[in-house]
C-alpha cells in the first residue's frame, strides 16, 4: 500500500494570500486517518515551469502526489496538462464525462444554451484514468497511477475539493490499502487539551491499532481512533474496547461521537423530545442565536432570543428588575438567572440560555475582569448558572461562552450532572 | 532590492491537517503588498533533514525566505538551527532576548519563579542578525542576510506570526526597498467581483505606479492601490488621483478606505453622530447582532435585538400585527418594515435593522426560495425595505443578508440614495 503523499496546490490566489490553502487542511486530515503519512505541502501558482518543478521534486519523494486546484478553463486545465506531460500520459476525449458537464451546466443555466467549447475542454482525462465525477461544480477530477506513484487531481474550491475528496479520493485510496481504515472521534467539552493529553499520554504511547489522537480546537477537544482491518467490522471491534475505556475515563465530559458540535446534540436531542429553545445575550451578543441557527433545521426548536446589550433591554424586555441590575450589576449570578427566565417567559419557551459578562477588551465599570462570564439555564421551575473565567481576546472569550451554555442545555436534556 | 520569495511552514500539525497554513496566507498578502513575488510555499513537518531540503530548494530560486514555526522549546528550536546551520552561521547568546523573555514570562506567570533552561535556548539566535522582539509570546523571531538571500523567521502561532510581521519583518524588508511602498484599499459594497472586474480591466492594464488589484470577499470587493516611491508623501501623491477616479468611478459602491468593514463604517458614523441602533432578525438568526457586536466599542451604541425565529415571537415581542403575518406570511416586505420598527419601539433606538428571508437549505412553506430575504432599515417616521437574492449556501444567504443591512445603515448615515 501506498505510505507517503505530498500535497501540491496550484493556484496564483494562495500565493498572492487571497485564499488561505484549507484544501491541504481537508486533505490531509483524511490521508491522516487513512495511516497514509504525508511529508511536503507546495503551492505553486497558474505556472507550468513551476508546477513541473513541483512535480518533478514530488515525484523523488512521495507515491502518492495529490492536487488541489488548477483544473477549470480559467486556468487553461493546467494542472492536468502538466501532470499528464510529467508522467507522459496523453489525454483523451472522455464522452461521459462531457455528458456529465453537460447536464450540470444545464441544471445551472436553464435556457441558455449549449457549453462553450472551453468547458469541453475540461473532458479531456489523462489516459487510463479513473475519473472523479464532479457532482459540486464542473470540472471532473481524476485519478490514475504510473511510475509506481498514485496521482490524483481534485478541483481547487473548497465547496468541490471536500466532497469529491470524500466521495471520489477516499474510496480510491482506500481500495488500494490493505483493509479499511475507519475512524471514531470523541468530542470532548469541559477539559482543556494539555490536561487531557496529559491524563492520555500513558495510553496513547502504548496503542498501536487503532491509534489515538487528541485534537484541540476553541476550547473543545477531539479524540480520534483510528484502526486499520480486513474489514469494517473488525475495524469498529478494534476500536469499541477503547472507545469504551475512554468513555469510562472521561465520563459526562464527553458530549458525542462523530458529531459535529454541542449546539448540534443539544438540537437533535431537543427535535427527539420535542422541546423548545430560547437565549437571552448580553456579551454573546447574538453569537449563541447564530449559532444554534447556523443549524439547518433549526426552527423546530428554536423560538427566539433578545440580544440585552443595556441594562435599559435587560429590564424593558427581559423585566430583570431593575434593583437587581442596580444593586449587583448586570455582570452577576442572579442577572443572569434573571434574563433566563425572562427569555424563557417572553418566548414560551421550554429552555432558556442566559449570557452575561466581560467580553473585552476592557474590564466593565464595576471591575470586573474580562473573561468572567455567567452562564444560565432556566427551565420549567428552576435555573443553574455557571461561572467561568475565559482566557484570550475578545471573541474567543465569546465563543467559550456560548460553549458552555450549550454544554449547561445538553447536559440537562442528558440528565447529567450540570 | 530583494524580488523572490519563498515560504516555508514549519509544524507537524500542519501535515496532519489540525490547522490550516494561514500563517502563509498573512505573509503572503504584505509581500505581495511590499511588490515581492512570491512563487512557492512549502510546508515541512517538525523534521530538521526535511526542513534542509526545502531550505535548499529554496535558496536555488528565492532571495527572501521567510520561515514561519519551529521557534519554540517545544520542538527544540528547530527552525533557528537548520536555518543557521544552512548559511553557516553561528548560535549566538543575546542576552537583551533573554532579558525580554524574563519579562514576558514574569508578566505571564507571576509569582511561578524563574523560566526553564529550554526557555533559555530561545535566546540564542544566529550570529550578526537582527532579533524581532517578540510582545505576543515568547519566541524571538530574525532576520540576517547570507549568501545574497535574506532570511526571515516568525513563530508559528498566528496571533504571535500577525504583528511580529506587521511590527518587525515588514519595517525589515521596507528597509531593504528603494523608497517606499504605501498601500490604499478602496472597500465596495453592492456589485459583484466580476462586474467590478469587467469595469477596470482597461484602467488596470495601463497601470503600473500605483498597480491596482482587485479582491473578492464575502459578497464585498477591495481594491487596493499601492505606490512605489522615494518617500511616503511621495507613493500617496501618486495613488491619490488613481483613488480619485475610482470614487468618481464606483460613487456610492465606495464605502471607506482602509476601514476593516461595512458595520465597522457603521460604528464609527453612530458614535460620531451619538445614535444608537437595535436589530431585529429572522432568518440571520443573530449574526448580525454578533457582527456588530464583535467590534470593541459597539456597546456605545447598540442597544440590543430580537431574534425572532417564529411568527409568535413577531407578534408578541416585536408587536408585528398578527394579521400581516396570516395574509402577508412572515417572509415579505411589509413584514421585514414592522419587524424593523417593532424593535425600534421595543429598545428606544434611533435606527433599526430587520431582516426575514429564507437561509435555506429549503424553500419555506410558501414556496418563497432559498436566498430571498427582506432587509429593512428604519428611522424615526420612516422605513426602507431591500428586497435581495442572494445566491449559495446557508451561511452565504445569511452573511450577505446581514451585509446587507449595514449597506442600508451606512448609505442613511452618509446621506446616499438607499
Amino acid at each position: 500500500m501506498p505510505h507517503t503523499a505530498e500535497l501540491i496546490a496550484v493556484g496564483t490566489e494562495l500565493l498572492l494570500g487571497s485564499i488561505a490553502n484549507t484544501d491541504a487542511q481537508t486533505v490531509s486530515k483524511a490521508l491522516s486517518a487513512l495511516g497514509i503519512n504525508v511529508y511536503f505541502h507546495t503551492v505553486v501558482g497558474d505556472n507550468p515551469q513551476r508546477l513541473r518543478q513541483a512535480v518533478e521534486t514530488a515525484k523523488t519523494r512521495a507515491d502518492v502526489i495529490i492536487t488541489t486546484g488548477g483544473l477549470g478553463p480559467t486556468c487553461d486545465d493546467l494542472t492536468k496538462n502538466v501532470l499528464a506531460a510529467c508522467f507522459g500520459k496523453k489525454l483523451i476525449y472522455n464522452e461521459e464525462a462531457a455528458r456529465r458537464m453537460e447536464a450540470y451546466f444545464r441544471k445551472l443555466h436553464p435556457g441558455t444554451g449549449n457549453m462553450t467549447e472551453n468547458n469541453y475542454q475540461q473532458a479531456y482525462l489523462p489516459e487510463g484514468c479513473v475519473p472523479f465525477q464532479n457532482d459540486w461544480g464542473t470540472a471532473p477530477g481524476c485519478g490514475f497511477e504510473a511510475e509506481g506513484i498514485h496521482v490524483l487531481m481534485l478541483p481547487g474550491p473548497p465547496s468541490e475539493c471536500g466532497p469529491m475528496l470524500q466521495y471520489r479520493a477516499i474510496p480510491y485510496l482506500s481500495k488500494l490499502t490493505d483493509g479499511v481504515i475507519v475512524s471514531r472521534s470523541l468530542r470532548l467539552f469541559g477539559m482543556g487539551e494539555s490536561s487531557v493529553e496529559s491524563r492520555l499520554r500513558d495510553r496513547m504511547n502504548s496503542m498501536t491499532n487503532p491509534t489515538l489522537a487528541p485534537y484541540a480546537k476553541e476550547g473543545e477537544v477531539e479524540l480520534r481512533l483510528t484502526a486499520k482491518a480486513a474489514e469494517e467490522t473488525a475495524a469498529l471491534a478494534l476500536i469499541a474496547p477503547a472507545e469504551a475505556a475512554l468513555k469510562e475515563q472521561f465520563g459526562p465530559l464527553v458530549y458525542g461521537v462523530d458529531v459535529p458540535s454541542l449546539e448540534w446534540v443539544c438540537l437533535e436531542q431537543m427535535k427527539e423530545k420535542g422541546l423548545t429553545l430560547s437565549v437571552a445575550e448580553s456579551c454573546t451578543g447574538g453569537l449563541a442565536a447564530k449559532r444554534f441557527t447556523d443549524l439547518p433545521g433549526a426552527s423546530a426548536v428554536f423560538k427566539g432570543g433578545v440580544v440585552s446589550y443595556t441594562n435599559e433591554v435587560k429590564a424593558n424586555v427581559l423585566k430583570v428588575p431593575q434593583p437587581l441590575l442596580e444593586e449587583q450589576g448586570a455582570v452577576s449570578e442572579p442577572v443572569a438567572r434573571a434574563m433566563a427566565q425572562g427569555v424563557r417567559a417572553l418566548t414560551g419557551s421550554d429552555l432558556a440560555l442566559a449570557f452575561t459578562g466581560v467580553a473585552g477588551p476592557d474590564s466593565d465599570d464595576r471591575g470586573n475582569p474580562v473573561g468572567l462570564v455567567y452562564v444560565a439555564l432556566a427551565w420549567d421551575g428552576g435555573e443553574h448558572v455557571r461561572e467561568i473565567h475565559a482566557a484570550g481576546p475578545r471573541d474567543r472569550v465569546r465563543t467559550v461562552a456560548a460553549s458552555h451554555g450549550f454544554d449547561l442545555l445538553r447536559r440537562r436534556l442528558a440528565g447529567l450532572p450540570l
